[in-house]
């Protein structure tokens, strides 16, 4: 039988929880040997899983037992956790955004290559069964050349106004996980960004130069031309839908329910709303998305998700923050030199 | 170009007024010298379309002119009147059913031998565009050999219970297109019914010996078995669906819709209604189903619903009241001797 | 916080396997103390999973910490086992059928009374998001008084012919599930059954006197009208859709699928198959089952599906297998002598 | 009984023909007097049908018993013969687009304003069943504020390149009916355009300065943003579906197709394509069109499509060029002398 990769968790919030819980319950060939947080209550909840609690993320990232670590930390502590957890030779899956400056994005990428381990990038929308289909319908030319890619993105209910301050704002909080979907979806570079936004649901966003509705265009390598549409408040719940439209056909997907039930009365058909919440929703995503991860280490096969995909997504975020601000497409090009610094795939020197 | 068809029209309710709207406006091949009715507002239509009115069917017949007859009188006049034209040469479009009883229809089917006329029954759902595809697949082998054949068969609202009077009840008003349906839906015939039915919406409907809910279970020749489920009354409107299940696949259609618009708010999803009305369900269908007529006549090509439908579709109905009334499975062929006579394709005479 | 409900599992199958994961990594208020299987793979399972594994269904019931049981050995030990739970004190769980002969049943329902145990049925599918909401819409009034249910219920491959010899049959082993869901979807007692079926897809089957493709009609207490339709092969995967129709409207719920996806091309368009094993159509329905069961073993509250239920089913599906082989609907009361014994609710002493 | 609207119709192509049954059959308050056309095809078509034919459209503007002229003559022809008809005192339907400059749809306004006659262009996808449906939810507040409007308008083929050297370009000739759409379904004014586009589908149309695939973001006058994606060529069919999400919900409207009808072999679920071609597809929009021409006129209330609609359609269109030409977000204050010469609602004079 295949050996077990033994993993350590790094933060044990929301989105650390679930990481622990597939890796104990879901992936036979994982196993958790600790986890540190910095609160009793996560580390009850490890306790109770049975894992060893710490509170210092360097005692997960240097237990002599631990193969790979699992970072869920908050994101300004995604590249140094990396850079640490490289040079200790441990492979590493680190929630998204790596980090909000190509710069850095660039610094955990050469640790990673200096210290030839895997790094992995939490877009657990890429193993979500309705967009990997679309995905696999483009990769087998059903729809013949990608044209027109579309991605609607919206959130149920905005954040509080507290955590928009410090998220780095519509683009590199909630849009992110579209810039990759957008790549995903084609295997296509993005090259041009232009938005148009506004603050249309709470005006008090605009305080902090964020905006809560937008229109995001991309022009792709190949001339195709992507739209992502966002807005941080659906009162129907989380509407998650992409299509991709090609020269020889099209391929979307809905949004999921809690069932599939409908009625009829005399007004009218009656069905249920999408799943609200991204935890239901991408339940599934998120297994998927760190079985990934254990196996590209077993096997030694490639990280499905790496370094040059987080900076992608985090250089159109860029690109869309100041393509906003001054009203005209931004070519990525203008970012070239930190590209390039990162060995983009996109610039790639000869 | 291909020459004109000249029809006159017998009964101008308002059925009838369809057939010679559409005959006027949307059959090329096709124009209407006379059309009759005992009423002045029936006049009124036919002269305002610019059609001879006259009040006797039989002028209508024998008009020198009219090659083909529609016939869209009250169910006991259609025997007669087929015959009449029958033997005056004129090919005859007739309205469902063709009678209630199989002794008058054989006598209308031997008119139409001995004359070597054409006889189309306006059994128009054959006609209708979900239905047809569906027969469509099935034909071309998509789903195999049929094994289930399920019809979904509501009506918006109960018929005024002086019309149920006449009617000759649920199964031969109502189910009647559902019988002709199972057997166009396969092509094979029926041997069996059993029936399950009750009066659920308006018990006073039991004076007439009628219910106004039933379950009909068909048998096919070939072993395949159907099931009908029939109510006078869908709050949501008029609800008819078919699917035919087979070895190798199942083949469905839905309801049709005023429009496709969905909107989702807090609640839920929300969409229309299926079409309420039979004459806007079924308005192409009306239509096509005129134009194979007129076709068929024009290029002298066999009748698509002829005497021997008309004739099993009544004796279906037949056999599930006998079914019903003793709560056992009937089979047609107890009703042999007559379908004999008729010459049913179902029992060949050498 | 709620206490753990300490439960020992009979049985460790494919089913067994389901219930004893649920139970450690998905069921918080319950915990698993000992396991038993004859197979040696079997309890590799449980050892693998930290659950002690012993040979004896015995030592299962009667270890001292155990204050439930989950029943998934074969069907005719699920009595015996039962009757032993119960004189221990111990409460069940146990996989359906509760057994084929209504006495046996009985005999399970009486041990049941007297030690006052909770026995709760393994109808697995009540729990399921689709079919619970359509019976929610059912119970809140939003259809009105039931008039029609529909229940089309099609697996995708016919069982291996050694299965079928023991399994009871099409009415035992599979349609049992139906029999169960058209008396939780309306919450009414069926009162006659009429069968028609045949061997459509292997005549193979008809050595052991069994079909494979069926048309059941119920009728209910209240006089509303079920029909199941059943085939032991649907090439397209499994196929479970339910439909009540009523006096305010209609309630359905189609079929889940792994994606939804959907891609058109210059042909049509394309859509993804049903979920095909019922382990995948059904995992969550499982993981809500047995956390009902727990619950209301840990509340105190009546179990959702109790031996009046399982007595009922089968009690359905004898009259069905009597209906088949005589041609003619059977009223549940042919069997009434030993509904009473079980004190049915169908008919209730004063 | 109403009055019947006595009209001559100018120009008997596809659109004209189409145009003249309806106000022939399907219009009950309506008649044709004459009708003019260069062609003897033309003239054959009109006299078939019991109408005068004439070869001048002078002729048909200055009978003196037509009421009322439906142009479907070339489109540079359009406002000559409006203001001819205008100063005639004879109503106006006029085919889209009025004009592709300003300045002609200005003078063409003026004549209308002086004569005090009706004006009404035919964008007949207002009066889709679909389309209306969705502006109604949106009027009737069903979905709160508008924040984001999606217009997806696909082609199934391009034009020949002789019909793109002479028709305007994508914006004018096609993307003219989303523009238009776009303010119908909200009711409010469009102030900024920003094209990306390109010749994906067959570079040849580059030398006319053309493109074949386009993503159009429109800027609303009360900060919502719509977005129009445009391709020539949709392989499966006409593609044309609507979105318009808002502070409480959203509405949708998906394609129409011949039938609804799908099967599911062992490969997956199969169904119909889209209706391929705009006459089918707006078959009854164009119906309603007329009928609500006519009705406008008869009942003297003011015209649903009026000139200013025309202009603001044509400035988007204008609008949209200069954007694709100079990469950049348009405003239509660039283009304001014209708009305040035509009166615009959009920047009414105090």
């Amino acid at each position: 039988m295949s050996r077990k990769l033994k993993t350590g968790v790094i933060g044990l919030g929301r989105i650390g929880q679930i990481h622990l819980s597939n890796l104990l319950y879901h992936i036979p060939n994982a196993e958790v040997v600790v986890a540190s947080d910095v609160s009793d209550a996560a580390h009850e909840f490890a306790v109770d899983a049975g894992v060893k609690a710490v509170r210092n993320a360097e005692e997960v990232i240097h237990h002599p037992e631990v193969e790979a670590v699992v970072i869920c930390a908050p994101t300004p502590q995604h590249v140094p956790y990396t850079v640490v957890a490289a040079r200790a030779g441990k492979h590493v899956f680190c929630e998204k955004p790596l980090d909000v400056s190509l710069d850095s994005i660039e610094t955990a990428a050469e640790a990673v290559r200096e210290n030839n381990i895997k790094l992995m990038l939490g877009f657990n929308r890429r193993f979500d069964a309705n967009f990997s289909r679309v995905r696999s319908l483009v990769q087998e030319g059903k729809i013949g050349e990608p044209h027109i890619v579309k991605i609607t993105s919206r959130d149920p209910a905005p954040p509080p106004l507290e955590y928009v301050k410090v998220s780095g704002g519509l683009f590199l909080d909630m849009s992110i996980h579209d810039f990759d979907m957008a790549r995903y979806l084609t295997g296509v570079e993005v090259t041009e960004v232009y938005v148009k936004g506004d603050a249309l649901i709470d005006k008090r966003i605009q305080q902090y130069d964020d905006i809560d509705t937008a229109v995001i265009v991309l022009t792709y390598a190949n001339g195709a031309i992507g739209v992502i549409d966002n807005s941080r408040k659906a009162v129907y719940g989380y509407d998650q839908r992409v299509e991709v439209f090609g020269s020889s056909g099209v391929a979307k997907a809905e949004n999921n329910t809690p069932d599939n039930a409908v009625y009829f009365d005399g007004e009218g058909g009656h069905s249920a709303l999408p799943l609200h919440f991204f935890l239901e929703r991408y339940e599934k995503a998120y297994r998927s998305c760190i079985q990934a991860f254990v196996d590209c280490v077993v096997n030694d096969t490639p990280s499905p998700v790496d370094a040059h995909d987080g900076l992608m997504a985090t250089a159109i975020g860029i690109a869309a923050g100041i393509s906003l601000r001054e009203g005209r497409p931004v070519r990525l090009e203008e970012l070239t030199g930190k590209l390039q610094v990162a060995g983009s795939r996109l610039h790639a020197a000869p």
